[in-house]
């Protein structure tokens, strides 16, 4: 698809990470970054192979109920973009947040499974995820971005620029009893 | 993938249509429909090979605002689901609903761009529209379904067992200023 291409190519070519493969999908987004007496480099990474396991146990920080590996693969399969942030130890990528976001690649998308660690919140990487999605679908010119807020991130929400409710339109879901 | 060929196998397996083609994509959906002091027969399409021009006409019945055909085509090709109404007319389909779903063809699906004809409405047609999409959707294991209902069709979806703002999850917009 011409988009992904676009999309891609754009993210390959602001990567400032040192590494000679064509593969890159990820660069610097915050450098000196304190975290336990330390300073890391933070890094956004927009590719879709993810470690599942690695993302398993960052869903188990924040209390997620566990869903089946194979199930969680098909659902990043078919989402538009999955985004994540990582810095590395010891060599090791180490997973602190991702989302991602299911889009007819046109008009809307929606963004869904925001999950930043417990020792990351609060210290504005939620906000860089969400507006790195924001400013991706908009280069992609798609202008109707949604998304489905728990109570306690509403506020959260809001200061990024997202309305609820507009117009009185209503979020609704369906599932089964 | 596997979950496509489920779907339309299903489908092509209840048409009840003659025609000896293989790509058979309707079956009816009410038989003896009144209209125009007439007995149609209504069908149900989940074909995305849809006339554009014809979803253009129905969406101006209902006064939406225009949409470049290019760009719908795009969303109907990344939509889950495209389901469709018709019923023929001096050999002719004639379109009288559409609706379609995104998805992450595993844990949710939202429905986008529910139309009904003004001369078709409040006969139960959009409620049988919305239940196929509903059941097409539970068959393929999606258990979570969402739309964003305007005000005025906010008890139409209730009555279809859609919830609004459960447990204050709440529908969230951004979109350009």
């Amino acid at each position: 698809m011409n988009f992904w291409k676009t999309l891609w190519r754009k993210y390959q070519g602001t990567s400032q990470v040192s590494n000679n493969t064509k593969n890159i999908h990820y660069h610097t987004i915050i450098q000196d970054f304190h975290y336990k007496n330390k300073k890391i480099t933070i890094f956004l990474n927009t590719n879709k192979e993810i470690n599942l396991y690695a993302l398993e146990k960052l869903c188990d920080t924040v209390g997620w109920v566990r869903r089946p590996l194979k199930k969680v693969k098909l659902a990043i399969d078919n989402s538009l973009i999955i985004f994540s942030l990582f810095y590395t130890e010891n060599k090791e990528k180490r997973l602190i947040a991702f989302a991602r976001a299911t889009s007819d690649n046109t008009f809307n998308a929606t963004i869904w499974d925001v999950v930043v660690h417990p020792q990351f919140q609060r210290q504005g990487l939620g906000k860089i995820l969400i507006n790195e999605i924001i400013n991706h679908l908009r280069s992609a010119d798609i202008n109707t971005i949604t998304l489905f807020a728990d109570p306690h991130v509403v506020k959260f929400y809001r200061d990024l620029g997202f309305i609820s409710d507009p117009d009185e339109v209503k979020g609704m879901f369906w599932y089964p009893n």
